[in-house]
């Protein structure tokens, strides 16, 4: 049976749009509140009894056996994998690693330090001691995922990396051990799940890191949640969103190959096209009716376009621009004849695609430009993950005598005002003693 | 009736000290999960009734009666403040807000454009629209924080900042009011707890914000993790704290001073010293025993002193800086000849302050860095505030027809690999065309 495709369409002057609007107001990500308890129970087991409990835990839900030894995959295994994994493929995971490092290594902060006479002001930018990456298993595997989660802190200097990912009944796929072979993870273990968070949190059973990274069910979403503040996390990540501004030169299959191809990946994906050229929808919508037969995953992309897709046309450029800065969308395509400078009216958007030959895979495999992205409206306050994810900064003050003696009555004047006269203590008695 | 000061005071090889580390081992701030279920009450609550729930919860917990119209803190108020507060601590407030902006405004990251003959590879940093600051009030009132917390944000480019603050029955302290002026506040409104923090990330009777900064109570800190997500939150601070490395060339009285100034914060404050040189804890402990009678709040700094305080003596100066690593403490003194030296074997600190010239208290109000810092060992992934948090980034990529052309065989190689065709068609659709 093949699913129909019906799909929301609208003129943004519609007043069932504005309710479609109102509905659809960015929220942020959903909580992930009804499993807290169950996987709140699984983070203190593993705390208290490490490698025993992930032990366990990995027998019970991914029906594995392994013991203390079996936990790290063998450099020989890795090694393996790679060997074995499609040769056709590893090249192509070595071009985008490639140009992933190209990219990531621009947006690597610096510090400074500045030395004047009596003071030196300065900050220091350090890599994260060690880094926790989080693999999701089952049969949907995405080894770019490995790419674009480890070689930004490879490229911060992070001195290891650590992955983690369920040990499936057939094992790791190969090509997710061989991504992880090409960007350089240190270690690799097979557990998955919150007890795999916990361990990886609080050192019990697994190294401790500073921080985890990577997507994963809603039980890896509500660990990350609870362990944050022991740990750093990255964003918890919603469905996964494409926005696309077009006017009508643009192809209207290219377009809907994009939003196809957004759809594809799961049916709760979030596709939506807002254009400004009449008769443009109405277009894309035929492509759409057309071409999800076309796919392999038709079923799920019709099923997710059904349920969350959306065509749009309003009256103008600026108007689409506003609707795609109220959506702050994950994913924004903008194929249209004036694609930069329309570029320069978007405020909120995780990764911005300029141009009729940029579809969304460019950026999802090759480009450079991370694929965790902020999804959910998170992009109006949220970043690509990058090099900068992975390092911390540390101020740096030197203040010789005659700074202090310059600077002591505006500190000792607010210490004192705060109540805190301790504060001012500690300048007056070296300025009275100098 | 005084407190008396007893200190726990360790050499390093004592097994005594390892039972010390092995308890205080770093794990991240406390949980505010006893006030959850209160909390999440009133974030719903706020959600579904705007100001007139931030109405009704101002008069139950602050005691105050407010009206729509009285909930926003007039521009003649606020002027009025300004004038009317000492210009001794208006001077000082400038002065610092001067320092802070100098310094705050080497920090803005910086995108890039790398435009080439068939792709351009770029990354936006654009300021968040609007952002929220929250000042707690109760009798201790900081107006150094107002100048901290909001003009990294202003420096960063955003364009509306919201100052929230709880009305005493006094008024909102006029001395908060004139640092809201100095640092360019654009409105501020007299709410409080986790009712302000509610309407913030709701848009639920204040302006909907992108990021919600500043210290609070437990409720305060609940309500930040709740919304976190729907809003971008700041840390939540755990108790401040100083690690203060010295050897012989210090003066005893300047270090214990300096100890007591974090420790007069409050009694859950903690001060530690690590020293390589034989006795020099001894000396630091007698000042403390008679520097504490000194200062206006000794009996807040001995309790916590008591309570927290720690003096180490070490084997070496390497070994003292393997501990510092181990604590990542928010503020860092390295009072020692070798200070700058010293300073290259630190990997985790907020702010390090160094030589003998340069206590706490200079970051703390003038220096430039932020004195908003990773608490309780988060400094291991976490940085000072600054305006690197109030803008995110945006990736862009343009592919011109070549650029497709020749990164279409490792795009659709690895998107088959992972099953997700269409992704490889949106690709094949516009290379077979082409």
């Amino acid at each position: 049976m093949t699913t129909a495709l019906s799909i929301r369409q609208y003129r943004s002057d519609d007043p069932k749009f504005g309710q479609y609007m109102e509905k659809h107001a960015v929220v942020g990500v959903d909580s992930t509140v009804e499993v807290e308890p169950a996987v709140r129970a699984i983070l203190d087991d593993v705390r208290a009894r490490g490698v025993e409990a992930l032990i366990e835990y990995t027998q019970r839900f991914d029906g594995v056996t392994l013991d203390a030894s079996s936990l790290e995959v063998s450099r020989e295994e890795r090694e393996e994998a790679l060997r074995r994994a499609p040769s056709v493929e590893v090249d192509a995971l070595r071009r985008a690693a490639e140009r992933i490092r190209a990219y990531q290594e621009k947006l690597v902060p610096r510090g400074f330090m500045d030395r004047q006479a009596d003071e030196t002001l300065g900050q220091l930018v350090i890599p994260m001691d060690r880094v926790g990456v989080y693999v999701p298993g089952g049969k949907a595997t995405y080894p770019s995922s490995v790419l674009m989660n480890v070689i930004p802190a490879r490229i911060a200097g992070v001195p290891e990396i650590v992955m983690v990912t369920p040990p499936g009944q057939e094992g790791i796929s190969p090509l997710v051990l061989a991504a992880a072979e090409v960007a350089g993870v240190d270690r690799v273990f097979r557990v998955g799940g919150a007890q795999a968070v916990a361990a990886l949190a609080y050192g019990a059973g697994l190294p401790r890191v500073d921080k985890i990274v990577g997507p994963g069910n809603k039980y890896v979403a509500a660990a990350k949640r609870l362990v944050f503040g022991a740990v750093s996390i990255d964003m918890i990540a919603g469905p996964s969103e494409i926005l696309v501004l077009a006017d009508d030169t643009a192809d209207p299959d290219w377009v809907a190959m994009d939003l196809l191809s957004q759809a594809e990946h799961d049916e709760d994906a979030v596709s939506r096209l807002i254009t400004w050229s009449p008769g443009f929808c109405d277009r894309v919508r035929k492509s759409l009716e057309r071409l999800s037969f076309d796919i392999l995953r038709g079923d799920i992309a019709r099923t997710s376009l059904s349920r969350h897709g959306l065509l749009v046309e309003t009256g103008s450029a600026e108007e689409a621009l506003a609707l795609a800065n109220r959506f702050a969308p994950e994913h924004l395509e903008i194929c249209a004849a004036d694609a930069d400078e329309l570029l320069k009216g978007i405020r909120h958007a995780g990764a911005v695609f300029l141009g009729h030959y940029t579809p969304e895979a460019v950026g999802d495999y090759v480009a450079g430009p991370n694929h965790v992205l902020p999804t959910g409206g998170t992009a109006r306050f949220s970043s690509p993950l990058g090099p900068y994810d992975f390092v911390k900064r540390t101020s740096v003050i030197r203040f010789e005598a005659a700074a202090l003696r310059r600077e002591a009555g505006a500190i000792t004047t607010l210490a004192d005002a705060e109540g805190l006269t301790a504060h001012g203590d500690s300048v007056r008695l070296r300025v009275r003693q100098d």
